[in-house]
């Protein structure tokens, strides 16, 4: 990197070629060949990086440097695959499509691709363990982890049982699953990589909003784009919600609503990040990216 | 516990009382009640709980309080309990029963499985960042446990598609199998004692040694038993590594030579701990038990 650029000219880009390289030396030759194989194969599939992103992207708003957040980022992806692995597993949504590529069951196998999961989730608390120097700041991202992954793991269970508290509106089962299944990561990235660039607890506050947003926003986009884009553009099967009978923002709010909520949520994260200065621009690029994306 | 007993007095009954106790105050109100439902089943359903007390006893051993290594010895079992139930699964194992009673998903199905095994994973990680106070012995702790782990899976990974480096006889391939599949987590398990209760690195080498020697003997126990033994007495399959043809001690050796391998590194277990005084004594008792148990 250019020492004369300012963190927040880093392109993401660099940002992401920085993450899959941290990835890439944490991870090599610490399993048995085809373990590693597999595990690869997940892992540097065309993952768009959106959680390593903001880990990153909070370090840098926070004053931090990137580079201090990498173990973060790099166990963000390593738990965020792993979760992908695990529920297109033939006995959970059994899919067989994935970034445009077969899932890694179908690749190798169902044993494998269980195994490669696991192997993911350990892989992910080591490397914070390791490979993060101050034993305060890797112990607090552990636990932002460890508790938005069992977070996310209830959420897929929510998803997919679809067993309720019986005093839950529809429309709160849809926010309970997907601010589980996909936020409670989503706020893990940001507080994590808040945690690493030595944020306030104001800032980690503010962070967390955005995220909090952020994530309904990300989950209501993908419920629409379920609804409205073919398998090719999406790189994986679509149409599926409405035929497992899911909770969706379009199957709840319809499409035209979905929509209107999407730009509400989007204000939201936008907004709650008043205080930071340019530092947190590309934070507030994200959100508008995310909620104009098409795949 | 009466104070004037000295920690040695402790029985392992009431370690496990107390085990079981920290877990189940850590689980409590986690997750949704089905995901907890499937998890207390597989995790309250009669183990021996020999790496918590591995663990308990390592930490008494090197003159600390039991209570100080509860955690660890809670995030043991939980890696333990998460690797079986996920060995169980079709795709894997493919086992109907486990400590006499069905599987987890015979009992449930095989997706409440799966993220069950999942959701122990991440809990396992975030007792000992959450309940450990200090942040060093915290990091070193999940260091361990997560290496612990890996390497665990690792073995599993060489236990069902036997891929090995060519060079590797027989020998090697059961031992690396063995020592990974099963020895990883119960060095890890003295390891994380002796951390918790303060160890110094020469006490860490001793019970890595003792722990290395166990894990070999207890596997080969565990072969030796799948031959001689039938299910009922043991509440799960057995002469089923024969049938798949697995890499066994028996196999390779013998049963004569088996039995002989097992008092050797029984003697080699407790010749580790020659510089403990006896409060090391249940370690020692506990190679003894291991090397004749019957189940």
């Amino acid at each position: 990197m250019d020492p004369d650029l300012q963190p927040n000219q880093i392109t993401d880009e660099e940002l992401i070629e920085q993450i899959d390289g941290a990835l890439d030396g944490f991870i090599d030759h610490k399993m048995p060949s085809d373990l590693n194989d597999a595990v690869c194969y997940a892992l540097f599939g065309g993952g768009k990086r959106i959680r390593p992103l903001l880990c990153l992207r909070a370090c840098i708003a926070v004053g931090g440097e990137a580079e201090d957040a990498w173990p973060a980022a790099g166990s963000l992806e390593l738990i965020h695959t792993f979760s992908l692995v695990h529920d297109d597993l033939p006995a959970m949504d059994d899919d067989d499509l994935r970034r445009g590529r077969p899932t890694l069951h179908k690749y190798t196998n169902e044993a494998m691709a269980i195994l490669a999961g696991d192997a993911m989730t350990a892989l992910a608390f080591e490397m914070l363990a390791v490979n993060i120097d101050d034993a305060e700041t890797s112990k607090r991202c552990i636990a932002e982890l460890s508790k938005a992954t069992r977070d996310m793991i209830g959420g897929q269970v929510y998803d997919t049982f679809r067993e309720f508290p019986e005093s839950w509106g529809d429309m709160t089962r849809l926010k309970m699953t997907h601010s589980d299944k996909t936020g409670a990561l989503l706020i893990a990235s940001v507080q994590m990589g808040g945690i690493c660039g030595g944020a306030s607890e104001q800032q980690l506050k503010a962070l967390w909003c955005y995220a909090h947003a952020l994530g309904l926003m990300f989950q209501a986009v993908d419920d629409l784009l379920d609804v409205t884009q073919t398998t090719e553009k999406m790189g994986k099967a679509t149409g599926k919600d409405a035929d497992q009978g899911k909770l969706t923002y379009p199957g709840l709010l319809g499409v035209d609503a979905t929509r209107q909520e999407i730009v509400k949520l989007r204000k939201e994260a936008i907004d709650a990040l008043g205080d930071f200065d340019e530092k947190a621009e590309p934070l507030r690029k994200l959100a508008w990216r995310l909620a104009n994306r098409e795949s």
